[in-house]
């Protein structure tokens, strides 16, 4: 039921995951049956699909977490809303992922609710994958934790690194400090305490990163901050819009550029689809004791249906597991 | 002496901007005589151009703070700077303005030292303009401030909001708090008392605007720290060369694709140099008591020669006297 084209753009997606998935794995539909039922109709024949019609299941959820509802207050009243019936369901074993475009902080405070933290594990964090020259990286924390001390800082870093080396195939992934120069004296107080933490930890660190270096692909974790992770994601996706608009707005001033315009638009396309969250589906809750995947609002079918593949490998390569094998060796 | 390519960016810069200026200002160059006079030669016809040679002198200044020194250090060991001597030919009303490419930190900490901060004003601030879809906003705090308290937070919008009305001719400009979401609940500590402050204020104050909303220009003034203003400004000034290699690699795969990447360079330009730098020049130095443009290590001539152009425009506008006068109606 989340997001903002719900649950028309969740049913079909999932729908298509099935379809290519080929009985790889099964989908629990969460929320109310009949809208559900209604949006599978309308998908007709990708509905009827055998590989899809035997691997779908609805689980009635009878209350909704609209977007604007406060986290912790729609969790208190909502119990029986569709984010929770649905982490409550893998927490019972009945199921192994939990994906969600709905209201990010009441995924948040959910999993962590239900699914519980990992043990040694201060903060659960958010970690977005960026596109880079290079592959993409991940930039974690991207908007769970607004205040964060040195330590939380040091987690991210672990826990960033070992979803990258499990999920990208990467040993021993490179992990920066995003921070206002190379210096380990720089920055605010956190980030040069947080310099000190990561540089005797067993990570992979590699230093400070400034802004200007995320792009380049030099780097496969980049911690920082949830506040500016946040920001700096979101300033990220604006891009390709902004370049749309002045594109187009310099076609409108001659036919001559009108035609360059049209001939250039697949090589723009392809340099925007790179650009593009809706290709990596959502992003990982890391440090819970489970597998749980936020989507953003406006997610299409095409982000969801990624999303579900993301959370089946998030699931089968065990990543929770292999985090809480990691925060063992963390220094208290 | 200050950036990478001085003197010869410099110098150049400086003489272009007194050709244009037609004797409306004089230029002091600061710094070692010989190398300074070495590059005015190179410069030939440009040099001997009537509005150019009547219209500078060189103040010699032994010592030169390179890019890598401690700011703190080198204003205490290297008393003879350019850095030092030009911003006290401006304290001994010499010069009506300073501008520098060299090391930011001590143009920073020299122009606070030297020239003193205005009246109730906390911390000096740095404000960089950002294109947007409109006309261009004022990210500040860009980098001077890492650890803010929410009045300082203040402070910049008030700054920053006299800059722009004085500066780019807006009056009562639109501002905003950089935060991870729209309601005044949320985000950092220092953000979401800051909030409060602003609304209480007297500022023209929209509430709190996210990532992706910089790029639209809905805002004329957008309130942050410094570190994440510094962050979002590097990586926004890296995002033309990101576009440029990946579209470089497309045209690399198929003739068809070269021939659409050279007839559409022209238009691709047009959008970059709206992203460029070099085009606005340096960054202000509000607060302190005069004035002080920052310029980017790596500035051309081109970025100099406006510098100076901003320079005299922040003199004649009397932009200090009106940030003093603002700051007596803010409240204790």
């Amino acid at each position: 039921m989340g997001g903002d084209f719900a649950p028309a753009s969740v049913v079909t997606g999932a729908l298509e995951a099935l379809r290519e998935a080929q009985g790889r794995f099964s989908v629990i539909l969460v929320g109310q049956r009949d809208k559900i039922q209604a949006e599978i109709a309308k998908n007709g024949e990708l509905a009827e699909h055998e590989m899809v019609r035997k691997h779908y299941s609805i689980e009635q959820a009878e209350e909704v977490i609209e977007m604007h509802d406060s986290p912790t207050a729609a969790l208190k009243s909502k119990r029986n809303s569709s984010i929770g019936i649905g982490l409550t369901l893998q927490r019972e074993k009945k199921a192994h992922a939990f994906v969600s475009a709905g209201n990010t902080g009441a995924v948040m405070s959910a999993s962590t609710l239900i699914l519980g933290r990992l043990k040694h594990v201060g903060r659960p964090t958010i970690g977005a994958l960026i596109p880079t020259a290079k592959s993409p990286a991940l930039l974690v924390d991207a908007g769970a934790n607004v205040d964060c001390r040195a330590k939380h800082l040091l987690e991210f870093g672990l826990m960033g690194s070992i979803y990258v080396s499990s999920m990208l195939g990467k040993t021993n992934p490179v992990v920066g400090l995003l921070n206002i120069g190379e210096e380990g004296s720089k920055g605010n107080a956190a980030a040069v305490e947080a310099y000190g933490l990561m540089k005797e930890s067993s990570l992979n660190f590699v230093g400070n990163v400034e802004g200007r270096d995320l792009l380049k692909g030099e780097v496969d974790v980049i911690v920082c901050d949830g506040f500016v992770g946040n920001v700096l994601l979101k300033f990220g996706e604006s891009i390709p819009a902004f370049f749309k608009a002045k594109v187009t707005r310099i076609a409108e001033q001659s036919l001559r550029q009108k035609l360059i315009a049209l001939l250039a638009r697949g090589t723009l396309r392809g340099v925007m689809k790179e650009l593009d969250y809706q290709e990596h589906g959502g992003v990982p809750l890391l440090g819970v004791n489970g597998v749980s995947i936020i989507g953003h609002g406006r997610s299409t079918p095409k982000a969801i249906k990624n999303m579900i593949f993301r959370a089946e490998e998030t699931a089968v390569r065990q990543v929770p597991r292999r985090i809480e094998q990691a925060m063992l060796h963390l220094p208290e």
